[in-house]
């Protein structure tokens, strides 16, 4: 055993044998500890680990926002005993930390998460850190200009996954030889076998295929994984995959290679650790990155939204396209991905105006937020945008983002039943039950072109996983240039002491609201009209207000009618008071092909629905 | 000008050049009838399509569920009128009909629907067709066993997309060579050119990496892609990739290979029709299938459920495993799906008992949900099983089942925070939001093993998507194994006149309920249980009761606050009348690392929250 913090000589294959012998250990002390984790997961990849933090990564563990610094994401999260066993090598946490591994309130979470400094975006949902690392990879490349790299490290399990391949495919044709993904082979998936087993160059065809350099080494031989990793640094204009072969618990015969010790402690940990040779201290000074200063600074100049006339006729998303290019005149930090579809959603807009902050991600929705995501941790801020029903395709990708803690903002088009003749496959019908279901997310629906832009601008400002829904069809516009329109606020639009009713509406329904509220009036039942742009948080003193005033309220969205815009409202009156009269009317049919106005019609959310819906209400009470 | 039906001679290759000239014509005729649609990207395709239904596919129209027919999925759904057109030609659809394309009411949606009895599963979200594809291909070969071959029409926009790319991987794995792919490579996508253009050669290399068979032909010489679709029919062990360099809008030298023209009918139909050679009514007699015999026919044996004992300790997913391997032993259309993790759903007890019916997808949950999406096509009752959390990966998948009506069954495990030390990544707790809000969908949560036993064997009865929610740790068994469990019930679990509030529960917060109960009852306020294990539907009459008897109802979930138990309680109350006191606990919080009970208490819904929250309602009204 060596004496305790002894240096690694980064140069010695045998002191760096030594280290993936301690990092192994580390695991296993970690997870018998905790009683659970992966540590037979963590052992397969342990040269691997020691070689890149002894002789390749870059980066300041005292300054993890230095800029130089390079990017390590684990995407083989499980593994997150190695990780910190690293961290420990590192310097970075110590051996009492390390033994708090998955206890409550330890930094050192079952799947590594930003809690720790050092950690980028929070891994566990596998095929998620080669995605977001091609995030990070675009940013150096385009954004910082900066010569840093980005490691990611996987499994071989998570390669079958889709996302995986948007992303291989995304990182060849942008060229990222800054990036390098190593593939830990060992073998063995958490129920047996891999597809592949050991066959590295079903993954090498595979990757090269896609344009990847591609280099096949034995995952144990520190000398070859080293010369694999310079391999991978000297290679130029694409990015490279490192495919090792490993054995997944190696080290401990008990385990090394063996089907059924997946996410499990090992049952002997002192004998594992004796026959790894024993607890060790090596400690690792890992090399600092150069000097580095991120070109594009935070330019913070005048913000001029796009301005709309009241009762002209615009779509939202033209709004959108607007104010996100305006914003990124203002911005520098700003950028903007697209699903191939900028044309429909008119991120356009800021494609045509600020080229080099605007990313194509093309038809691949989980690497447009992945991408996001990535480009969050340099301190840009994005705005990814497709179609609302697509972004269901990113639902795991948007689920990991709260948990990332990572600040994206998120515009959904096409919005609803009222897209018309393009059927369910088009609309998004589901889209804000999703947002809010997400972590600290704010959910906003604008009505009008004015409030699109303004609120474009507000969600700059806000944390978390924010979310706007557009419309493709031209809206009036109801708003002046100037109105506010806090985020958690609403807007009443009809009002008066002899309200019978109030009708709660958000975007596109807002429009049919009024057209109801109207012929209600000429029919003599006043109602009051709220205007919930911000689906959550909700405003829950003006629905109170409408409530206590009007005694039942009607919501009306284009959306499913679990988990949007009625039950928004109805977690309003959660309260423990008594619970106002509630109807709400959503989409409730499964829609065909028809026009905007049809689809409304069918589905039960236009004027005449909620007129009828609020007479049904008020006879009640007469 | 041909004369009107005139039959199609399939052996000349002029008479197959004029039948693609008239699917452009119909195309473009359907669009401009709607004033919408997407004739150019159904002009690329029309001699794939021609040169299929004359020599290639084997369907009779008359008898769509004729076992023995090929299956044609047009996974570039927005080229629905070539579709419609072929429907045409194969003498379906009438002239009159096809004129109805994507009015109100008509079966000719803007992207395809098995609304038509033609159509198999809806399109129109890409990327979609060929993993569906794969399941329909791999019920031809393992389960129908016949010789019906599947046909996936593709567009290269959608090649990005990973869903395609978890199921090139499936099908070469399977070697599936009754499965073709025809990739209509017209080189633009929807804003502009895709990223390989014409260079088919970018395709094949990846298809082929990836163990596929590939043809690269001009996919407007009726020659070669019949040379090609018969190459694909000869090609055995492998799955065979048709890649076809078309040009959008082939034919019209307006729109032809030009930008901007997506998705837009042509400004001038009457001259493109001429230009096209003006309307035909060739009519094809399209080949019929042999005849065919399902083998597995539906047995319908004695279903013998686990049966556990009351107070045991029994993890619902253990429940869910023996449970399916018995319905799989009664009855013969039932199969099972997984995503690498039947050892931690348990899908693993179906797997060993009947190998045949179990089909592992890897950790590739778009593939998971796609592959039981094709299997149900076919007659079969899936049920597929991972994660919860990890089901948020097939949530545009799961969107979609519901437009083609389609017949699945889902299980998801490691439900919530009670799993304790893995942390947020692997905890589902946007599941139920997500599965609510899919149209007509089904949600169950069972709290104990019986209850799981009969409700896996009730979601078989069920039409649409099901799920059903499990949790990891072990719970005690409450009801005895003859209990029933209807579909849009509950079960009062406390109950007196006495009773001073409700505490609605669902899975594991039923048993942190009955906890608060006892520990309230002891306090002197009685309180009534309900365990609401049909989240949707809900059973309003037992709420309502509750909520007149009590006056006040505690919600409690491990699931995020939005869109699952506590919006569908809040739902059941959305009728008009007016509400009860509600208050509603849920995962408010980030969860880190900690025990099961650690993070109960954390996220404030075990029996001292809930006890907590009851004792400050009632103290209201007292």
């Amino acid at each position: 055993m060596k004496p305790a913090e002894q240096r690694v000589d980064s140069d010695d294959n045998q002191e760096l044998h030594e280290l993936a012998q301690q990092l192994r250990v580390d695991a296993v002390r970690a997870a018998d500890a905790a009683g659970s984790g992966h540590p037979t997961s963590s052992m397969s990849a342990a040269e691997l680990a020691a070689v890149l933090m002894t002789r390749h990564l870059r980066y300041d563990f005292a300054r993890p926002d230095h800029p130089g610094n390079d990017h390590f994401v684990l995407s083989k999260g499980h593994a997150s005993p190695l990780l910190y066993a690293m961290y420990r090598a590192a310097g970075a946490v110590d051996e009492q930390e390390l033994l708090t591994f998955r206890s409550n309130g330890s930094r050192l979470e079952g799947h590594p998460t930003p809690r720790l400094p050092w950690v980028d975006v929070a891994t566990g949902s596998l095929g998620q850190g080669l995605p977001v690392g091609v995030g990070i990879a675009l940013a150096g490349r385009h954004l910082d200009q900066l010569p840093y790299r980005v490691w990611v490290l996987s499994g071989d399990s998570e390669m079958a996954e889709g996302s995986v391949w948007e992303a291989v495919e995304h990182a060849a044709h942008q060229g990222l030889d800054n990036l390098t993904l190593l593939v830990d082979v060992n073998r063995l998936g958490q129920r047996g076998p891999t597809r592949f087993e050991h066959d590295l160059g079903a993954y090498a065809r595979r990757l090269e295929a896609f344009g990847w350099h591609t280099v096949e080494v034995d995952g144990h031989d520190v000398a070859a994984v080293d010369a694999a990793l310079a391999e991978a640094r000297a290679t130029t204009d694409r990015p490279t995959a490192v495919l090792a072969a490993t054995r997944k618990g190696r080290g401990v015969a008990a385990v090394e290679d063996r089907e059924g010790f997946h996410g499990k402690p090992l049952k002997d940990a002192a004998a594992a650790v004796e026959e790894l040779g024993g607890v060790r201290s090596l400690r690792v000074d890992v090399q600092k990155p150069p000097a580095a200063r991120v070109l594009h600074a935070e330019r913070a100049g005048h913000l001029a939204l796009p301005r709309f006339e009241e009762g002209d006729e615009v779509a939202t998303r033209t709004a959108y396209g607007q104010a996100l290019e305006a914003l990124g005149s203002a911005r520098g930090d700003v950028v903007a991905l697209d699903g191939e579809v900028s044309d429909s959603t008119k991120a356009e807009f800021f494609a045509k105006a600020h080229p080099g902050r605007f990313f194509e991600c093309y038809i691949a929705e989980q690497q447009l937020i992945a991408a996001a995501v990535g480009l969050q941790t340099r301190g840009y801020l994005p705005y990814a945008s497709t179609f609302a029903a697509f972004l269901t395709r990113a639902h795991d990708f948007l689920r990991m983002a709260a948990v990332s803690r990572a600040g994206i903002c998120v515009v959904g088009s096409h919005a609803g039943v009222s897209i018309g003749q393009d059927g369910p496959s088009q609309m998004g019908l589901e889209d804000l039950a999703m947002f809010r279901a997400v972590h600290d997310s704010t959910v906003l629906y604008p009505c009008d072109a004015n409030q699109t832009a303004r609120l474009i601008a507000e969600m700059a400002e806000l944390k978390g996983v924010r979310y706007l829904r557009t419309t493709r069809g031209e809206t009036p516009v109801l708003y002046g240039p100037d109105e506010d329109f806090p985020i958690g606020g609403s807007k009443v639009l009809r009002r008066s002491d002899a309200d019978r009713a109030t009708i709660v509406a958000a975007g596109l329904t807002v429009h049919e609201a009024l057209r109801a509220a109207d012929a209600l009036a000429a029919d003599g039942i006043p109602v009051r009209v709220i205007d919930l742009y911000s689906v959550k948080p909700v405003d829950v003193d003006t629905l109170n207000d409408a409530a206590g005033a009007t005694g039942c309220l009607v919501t009306v969205e284009d959306h499913h009618p679990e988990g949007g815009l009625g039950d928004a409202v109805a977690d309003a009156f959660a309260d423990g008071r008594p619970g106002p009269r509630l109807v709400r009317l959503g989409v409730r049919n499964m829609p065909g092909s028809a026009s905007p106005e049809e689809q409304l019609h069918l589905a039960g959310i236009d004027a005449d629905a909620i007129a009828a819906a609020v007479k049904l209400l008020v006879e009640r009470v007469v």
